[in-house]
C-alpha cells in the first residue's frame, strides 16, 4: 500500500499491529477517526495510555483490577476454600455472568504453549501452588479451554498440587444446552455419554 | 459486560466506538495491548494523536497529505486537464495502483446521502465547480461507486458543470476480468451488453 501521507501511514501501521486487523481494516478505522471530532481520538488515546500505565493486577488472583485486591477476592461472602483456575479475565467475566460460582478465581494469564514461547514460569502457577500449600484451599476447579495447551497446563498444575491432598475437578464437557445431537462432534458426544450423570441431578437448577 | 476495572472498561468502550468493532472484539484488542510492552501502546496512541493533530488535506484535490499540495497535484508530469472525481483516499490509492491514470484527482470526502445527513455543502463540490469554471479542465471522469448515493452525487455535479462545456465521462461498468458470466448479476451483465465496445479496442492494453 502506498500512502500519500507519512502520518496516515504510521497510524495505519500501528493500528494493523492489533490482532485480526489487516492493513485495509486499519485504514478504514483510521479514516473513521479522521472524520470524527478531534476529541474522540484524544479520548481514545488517553484511555489506552491511562489503562496501560495505571492498571493493576489483583495480588491474590492476578485478575485485572484498579486496586491491590480485586472486588471478588475482597468480598467476605465468597467461599475462599474453592479456587477456579482460568486463563484470563474474559473467563472470569463469563463465569461471573452465570451467577452460580461463589468461590474465588486464579487467573493464570495464559496457557503453557511451547510453540508460542510460553512456559510455566511465565504463568501465575507458583502463587497457585503456594495457595494450595497453605492448606486454605479445599478444591481446585480447572476451567481452561479444552485444547492441547489447556490440557497440558491443567496436567502440569495437577502434578504440582496433588501431593497436598486438595480435591481437583474439571468443568463438565458435553453437548451445550439447546444444541442438536446430530451437529455435535463425536469426541464431545462420546465424552458426554461416558460422563453421564443421574437424571435427577440433570434437572436440578433448571 | 461487567468489568473488574474502570480503566479497562473505559479503554474497551473507546475501542468499541470504532466501526465494526464490538465490545467483545474491543476487549480482545485491549487485552492484547496489555500483554505487549508498554511502548507499543505509547507508539499507537501517539501515532493516532499526531495524525489527528497534524494531518493536512491537499488544497487542490482535498486528498490527505502531509504538505499543502499533495505529491500527485505537485507532479508536473500529470495531465492537469483531466480530473477524476472520487469519494475518498482509498479510491485514489486503488486508481493509482492501476498505473494507468495520469490526470489529477478530486476527492469529494463522501457521497450525498440525506439518510446519513450528508448534503452537497459538506462535500468538496464547490471547489470542483470552480476548477471547471476556470476552463483549465477539459474532462471530468466520475468514479464514485455505483450506489444510489453515488449516482445521485454524480448527477448533482453533472448538472452544475455541464453548462461550462466540459467533457464528462464515467468509468466503465461490466463483468470483472476473470469473472464467470453465469455468476454476474443481471444489471451488470445487461449494461455490459448495452455498452459493448469494438473488439479491437477490447484487446488493447492487454
Amino acid at each position: 500500500m502506498e500512502f500519500s501521507s507519512k502520518l496516515l501511514e504510521r497510524a495505519v501501521n500501528e493500528m494493523a499491529q492489533l490482532p485480526g486487523i489487516g492493513k485495509r481494516t486499519a485504514l478504514r478505522l483510521v479514516l473513521h477517526l479522521l472524520k470524527q471530532p478531534k476529541e474522540q481520538t484524544e479520548l481514545f488515546a488517553s484511555a489506552l495510555l491511562k489503562m496501560r500505565e495505571e492498571i493493576k493486577f489483583c495480588r491474590e488472583c492476578h485478575n485485572i483490577s484498579d486496586v491491590d485486591v480485586c472486588e471478588i477476592c475482597a468480598n467476605p461472602s465468597r467461599d475462599t476454600s474453592v479456587v477456579c483456575v482460568v486463563e484470563d479475565i474474559r473467563d472470569v467475566m463469563a463465569l461471573e455472568n452465570t451467577g452460580i460460582f461463589k468461590g474465588l478465581y486464579h487467573v493464570l494469564g495464559g496457557k503453557i504453549s511451547p510453540i508460542d514461547g510460553v512456559g510455566p514460569s511465565q504463568l501465575n502457577i507458583n502463587s497457585l501452588v503456594d495457595k494450595v500449600k497453605s492448606g486454605r484451599v479445599k478444591e481446585v476447579i480447572f476451567a481452561l479451554s479444552s485444547t492441547m495447551e489447556g490440557d497440558t497446563t491443567n496436567f502440569y498444575i495437577y502434578k504440582q498440587i496433588k501431593e497436598y491432598g486438595v480435591t481437583t475437578s474439571a468443568i463438565a464437557r458435553g453437548i451445550a444446552i439447546g444444541d442438536e445431537l446430530e451437529y455435535a462432534d463425536e469426541v464431545t458426544l462420546g465424552r458426554s455419554l461416558l460422563h453421564r450423570i443421574p437424571f435427577e441431578n440433570s434437572i436440578k437448577n433448571m
